[in-house]
């Protein structure tokens, strides 16, 4: 089944969702140029998710996806905590920042019933997981309110389990893709695929749609994903300059330069994703010991990020990118999905 | 300029050079078949170079590559060639070796005069380059032969260094591809790219024709990379189930199980190279620390692998594969071919 069917939408393009580096206007400008919009939800809470949706609700009648983490919390430790401050102890030192009067938190929750409660009210056409799938009882409340559901595959074996737990559609995310892998049953980044190896494999190995994400930039590499036999593309990186993005300035420049190398780090959440490479991941390493695990290791690390960005630093952000920015322009975003499928052969 | 035209060739084809895995048999076959056959050199004596020469030339009159690395020779350091052997022990004691018997050696040298001596001698259409290029006096005797010169490049600045030194064309290496990465100016492996970001983008900084490789193992992989702009693609591992492949039994199988993950591994030869994952990539980490630079590691591990597959057991064994086997088939390599480009619309 081809994905503009099963969305509802025009052209066979998600916009990824880009947690921290988009809000609604993104997701609602992709979705009227008649593409799928997406919305990040993990950082936000039941009642903010509320108030987006009501605010989508009174812009846009075509179809959004909702983008939810799926991962398991793991639980505090406080010796890993100590650890990972400790590691960064020079660069508070260097900051004037105290770490004792950094409070402990969470930056990203999974999806759980309360989010599910604002699902019920205000059903969106998708609903996309990151890091597998939430328990079963949770994903049949999302099925019940109609939704077709997605979620990430980075190896064969993980598209064939989501299949098995009756999903719509699996994004096959290829290892140029910028922010978080979203694997979930082998965590070896060394046996992570790219796109041009993982997408044909699960088109293959599965009956579903297959989207393909990670290093697409331009109308050529959807051509290209489209001939692997991908039903549809997913891109985030190419809409990080967008007049609707929300990244920062300093975020914005690191992008400008296309040529600067990015890498998986785990520094910024805990969780490796792909960035710019920048001061931080030079000087501890881009993959660190020192971390807590996934989303533990934000906290800790955030105060320097707020300190160094107020001096127009970004040593210490997360300059979340893929490995193409080729395709990055600073344009409204409906223009540049116009532009991804002028002239592009449907099919 | 046509990838087709350049090297005399009918399909915009080269058969990866894979030096341990095949040998001329391969390289005619695909040769007579249209593409461009290459014969891995890096583990022959001028001699054997010679020798090998001299029967192509009574079997075919078409264009053939010979692949040679240019690696700089690391200096034998016994410090870390006893950590090595420390690290392997386990295994000496496990298949009754003594590594004191052990002698070192070194399996594969970097092109050199005696080399290219041969060259003139019988030269070849092409000569591609792994791990840089040779010392421009050294190229210079390649060029004077009227050969074409490829490198590979694993990022734009290699692929805008190889362009810089004037030769013919470049081998776009994503990470997907098995073999020795072929890296020589930035050699962290954690901002390699995919096959998907990387040609569009060498495509785009560069004015020599591009051939991609890396995950492509059928005809919608061809077609998907002459999508991004390659002029053409070059395959290894779909070949090595040919007929004239000379891969072990014990590698043929493994190769049969197309969803065994790939890893890059140092242990081999000490420079990272994918490969199947077995016990040694398991339970010393696939990427470690006591292997000497490439190619030192080779002498110490060998033993362990000839003991080992005696008994048919390929844990010590380089299972060099690309992270898409899909497309390998048991059949003559000119039938691959063939089926390879049926169909797929040339120009």
């Amino acid at each position: 089944m081809r994905i503009e069917e099963l969305f509802g939408i025009d052209l066979p393009l998600i916009q990824a969702p880009m947690a921290g580096a988009q809000d609604v206007a993104m997701a609602i400008a992709v979705s009227e140029a008649g593409g799928l919009g997406s919305l990040p939800c993990a950082m936000l809470t039941p009642d903010q998710l509320r108030a987006e949706l009501e605010n989508i609700r009174t812009v846009t009648d075509k179809p959004v996806n909702l983008n939810f983490f799926s991962h398991t919390m793991p639980t505090y430790d406080l010796n890993r905590e100590q650890q990972w401050r400790a590691c960064l102890q020079p660069y508070y030192h260097e900051h004037g920042i105290d770490p004792g009067q950094i409070p402990p938190g969470v930056s990203r929750n999974p999806f759980d019933h309360k989010m599910a409660e604002v699902l019920e009210a205000y059903p969106p056409a998708v609903v996309s997981f990151h890091f597998g799938l939430p328990k079963p009882d949770l994903l049949q409340r999302v099925r019940d309110c109609g939704c077709k559901i997605l979620s990430s595959a980075t190896t064969v074996a993980e598209a064939r389990w989501l299949e098995e737990q009756g999903i719509d559609g699996i994004i096959a995310q290829g290892l140029e893709a910028g922010g978080h892998r979203g694997f979930f049953l082998n965590t070896d980044l060394n046996t992570q695929l790219g796109t041009m190896a993982l997408v044909p494999q699960i088109v293959a190995a599965t009956d579903l749609p297959v989207i393909a994400a990670g290093g697409i930039a331009d109308r050529t590499g959807i051509k290209a994903a489209l001939s692997l036999g991908a039903a549809g593309v997913q891109l985030g990186t190419v809409f990080l300059l967008c007049d609707e993005s929300r990244v920062s300035d300093i975020h914005r420049q690191v992008l400008l330069d296309v040529e600067s190398p990015t890498a998986l780090t785990n520094l910024f959440s805990g969780g490796p994703a792909r960035g710019v490479v920048n001061r931080v991941m030079s000087e501890l390493g881009a993959m660190a010991e020192a971390p807590p695990p996934f989303p533990l290791a934000t906290g800790a690390i955030g105060p320097l990020r707020t300190a160094a960005e107020q001096q127009g630093i970004g040593d210490f952000s997360p300059l979340w990118s893929g490995q193409n920015r080729t395709g990055c322009r600073s344009v409204p975003a409906a223009s540049l999905v116009n532009s991804l499928f002028e002239g592009l052969q449907q099919g």
